[in-house]
């Protein structure tokens, strides 16, 4: 890029990714211009009831109206780097997105569901193309991670390439035969770099992380031991592992289904643009996996998550339309629990054994491994890359703090590494970097068609509704103020009422003692003193604290 | 045990413990004679809302009005071992107890909270001691697990020994110096040992648990490095841990206090009894940790599983009343996340990250090691016990499942090996065991005061409640059913009302829509379609599917 007489401040704004694995997104802005790399979605937390997923908070986007976006460029097509798409395009219209070839068939996809494909473009780069967005100048490089067509980008400002690794690590037997590029990254290096954005998932775990291949092993025995049919479930996005079960398929003479529609989809589109090799006389249908014998047999399904409505955790409830788990099965969980998950993907395997399947996961096989790499690659890539600053990204907070230690440790000055979180803006100019002004950068809930529309005061209530219920009653009273007729109880989620006769009767002469003491009470009056009553002989009986509504009409 | 001239059938009956790891509870009995061992309560998993915790379903006992109960025994002092006993001692009054000191102790409290102390007692024996309790024999020996003074039993039975192992490890370097007792349990193989139950939650981890001993040098790094205060999370009851805290204290002259009342109970206690060794000079009371330097102060606290409202919960949050975070704390987690609670264990750690704290965790360093034994210990329990059937108890299904692999690859016939679930009574006599009738072995419920008095229907009400709360609309309609005056609507955690005044006036309009066509509908009809046709607004207009009820007053 030239250098302007005067260069404009570089801004980078991290709107996600930052304290939190998911939801990824980083703004670069030269003045008025900007690009994005990645919008990815989060999955809520375990007490976050009854969201659906969370976008970022782009709200900065919008308000900045003068500024120019040109582009979003994506590091690859998982659904915390991509998922939110369909909810910036909508936004921010007519930005064209770039992406090599897999992330685009993956970002075809969920731009059809969002109903936005014709509401943008989509530019395709490979691998190690220098591409230019507006006023800015990427280069591309290749990093292994658990989904093939990976990248990390070096993008030139004024001030320095600033090098965001995405998800990486390095593989050095990647099944794919293609490393991380070292090559490039130090090419880059040579150039003079000013920051490192670099990946902080496994930043508390010593050592270095096992390379795909060895996952291959682990299959082999699986499928050399199998008496039955062999089922593997993983993350249908997950195109290496796919491979590497199709791989095996063929070396034991097996043919290969797959159950899960995002999975059947991802495998065609993959197979199309020629990243996933399969031949066709493997392939069987799943409707018609019961024309060949159980050990030629082999599934791939999705829901190695728990997900009940998956097809896992259809076979593990027994709700799934076409298949069943028998006597003999062998199932492998070719995944690790994502955080929070822990609890339900336990469940799935429990109920897959009460089936009669044998279940292979993670501790008992080597049948997954991690995507992210660990502290000696996170040492490798700041060696190599040499940067002048330093902001650890895509981690939750301790992972950001331990990267950063490890940041200090290789050489790096305490003061040149940012430890922020999301919206705080990181501004360069000739006299260096640092931490500037905090935009927006939170939780946007999506629950139903709403996007944004609940926030903490709603899921709050479903807090406690979900702890101990609630209970309505309505009365009629007379003019002046005598309870007329039975009060109707409505109650859910506190105790079962047809087994509390008891304490309906209980809550029956609450209401009557009550409207009494306070007769003549004005209507507002008696329905805070019924709701107070109430609550207090309720926690007594039953030392729950239900939500306590009254209605009372008077006639 | 003198053999009668006919022997009674030998029963066992696991109430809990199989398919779970928690409540551990299983009748023993000949005939109509019976001993318990441990009664443990379980924490419910993240589905089960609102509920306190769970206890066995222990109807088969009161409903055997014939069987006479000698007493409980308990292996050792965990919430999943003693954790029910002023619940079954409610209902079995005046059944004996009988533990070792330490258990013994803990059961103290315990009974002394559930106004149970007077209804029973305790009988107290050392690790190593015969016992007769009715006409049972047993034999304890001791074994190394997580907390000091925990055995196994020898049951003598007229069909051979049945061993219960507790739960243990091998560790050859226990910090007390007292390792699993190799002697009596080769002891008991000799004599001929009929069954060996056997402790199953590492099944599915390959090779040996480490020594409690590489904790004591992971502290010693945390001393030597630390600046300032030092605060260490761990269970309260984990008393061989605080003794090694306290021994790093002492030899890094420092303090040490304790925050969180079990804990302060528990090694009150223990140091009354002599199990905890701790110098009077080394303590310092809670309330003048401000009174001496931040690095001659170590603060144990509770709440090393992420509970909000224990101590460490409340020191993530700014919310206790005497200590607080500061700049320059290096707090431990010596405790591994219970299956279900590493969401909030995580967001705990993230938050202390943020109050300034350097956090020292399991990948981070070796500051915590199982209490259980891995695939090497059990074979070799196997091996050195000898039996002739094998149960696997004290895990889920996928534990039970992996540790029957383990006993059929030492040599147990596969047809004496019981995977089996609670309630599973396995009956012995001359001729063998096998597995026989079930009774009840399910879950019981303990929220608030009730004991059983929720269920699935209401556990399933919250789980709506949680997901997409509640509307109630109540109308007033005249004689010919039409609406008088405005509809009250009353909702929580659906959507926030004050935001939601389109979707207000879509409910009001749709409620006089439905109103008005079914116009001298009876009052039940009424009801019944205003709830139905406000569902299906609310769906359409949201894709979320609240609760909604209404009330319809004819005046």
């Amino acid at each position: 890029m030239a250098k302007a007489p005067k260069s404009p401040k570089l801004r980078i704004i991290p709107l996600g990714g930052l304290g939190e694995i998911g939801k990824n997104m980083t703004v670069f802005e030269l003045g008025n211009d900007a690009i994005i790399v990645d919008t990815g979605i989060m999955f809520p937390s375990n007490d976050m009831l009854g969201v659906d997923y969370i976008i970022p908070d782009f709200r900065y986007l919008l308000e900045r109206k003068d500024l120019k976006i040109h582009g979003i460029l994506f590091t690859h097509g998982h659904e915390d780097h991509i998922g939110a798409v369909g909810h910036v395009v909508e936004q921010v219209r007519r930005v064209p997105l770039w992406a090599t070839p897999l992330t685009a068939g993956l970002l075809e996809v969920r731009l059809r569901e969002a109903r936005m494909l014709n509401e943008t473009n989509i530019n395709i780069f490979r691998p190690g193309d220098t591409i230019k967005v507006g006023p800015f100048k990427v280069e591309s490089f290749h990093v292994c991670h658990s989904i093939p067509d990976c990248v990390g980008f070096g993008i030139h400002t004024p001030y320095g390439i600033v090098v965001h690794t995405g998800d990486y690590k390095f593989d050095n037997t990647p099944p794919d035969g293609k490393p991380t590029d070292y090559a490039k990254i130090a090419d880059l290096s040579q150039r003079g770099v000013l920051l490192l954005m670099g990946d902080s998932t496994n930043a508390d775990k010593a050592g270095w992380t096992l390379s795909e291949s060895v996952v291959e092993s682990a299959f082999d025995n699986v499928f050399r031991q199998a008496k039955g049919r062999i089922m593997v479930a993983t993350f249908a996005s997950h195109i290496s592992r796919i491979q590497q079960v199709a791989n095996a398929t063929k070396r034991y003479g097996r043919k290969l289904a797959f159950a899960g529609h995002s999975m059947a989809e991802n495998v065609k589109m993959a197979r199309k643009i020629g990243i996933l090799d399969i031949p066709d006389d493997i392939l069987l249908d799943v409707t018609r996996v019961n024309s060949i014998s159980a050990n030629q047999i082999v599934i791939m399904v999705t829901g190695s998550q728990g997900e009940p409505s998956a097809v896992l955790g259809r076979l593990a409830t027994g709700n799934h339309r076409l298949l069943e788990v028998r006597d003999g099965d062998t199932i492998v969980l070719s995944s690790h629990p994502i955080p929070g998950n822990e609890e339900v993907v336990s469940r799935t395997i429990n109920q897959l054994f009460r089936r009669g399947a044998d279940v292979i996961y993670d501790p008992i096989a080597q049948v997954h491994v991690s995507g992210h790499g660990r502290q000696e690659e996170m040492r490798l890539m700041m060696n190599l890359v040499n940067p002048r600053y330093f902001l650890p990204i895509h981690g939750e907070l301790r992972h950001l703090k331990e990267h950063a230690k490890l940041a200090i440790q290789t050489g790096i000055p305490q003061e040149r590494v940012f430890v922020v979180e999301n919206g705080m803006v990181i501004e360069a100019d000739k006299f260096g970097m640092r931490v500037g002004e905090r935009v927006p950068g939170g939780y946007v809930f999506v629950d139903g068609s709403g996007v944004g529309d609940i926030g903490k005061a709603v899921i709050k209530d479903r807090e406690i509704l979900a702890r101990d219920g609630f209970i309505i009653v309505a009365v009629n009273v007379d003019r002046s103020g005598r309870l007329m007729g039975e009060p109707e109880i409505i109650s859910r989620g506190f105790v079962y009422l047809r087994d509390s006769d008891n304490l309906m009767k209980i809550v029956k002469d609450t209401v009557q003692e009550t409207l009494t003491n306070s007769n003549g009470a004005r209507n507002g009056k008696q329905r805070d003193r019924l709701q107070e009553s109430l609550s207090r002989v309720l926690f007594n009986e039953t030392k729950r604290r239900p939500m306590v509504f009254s209605i009372v009409n008077e006639r």
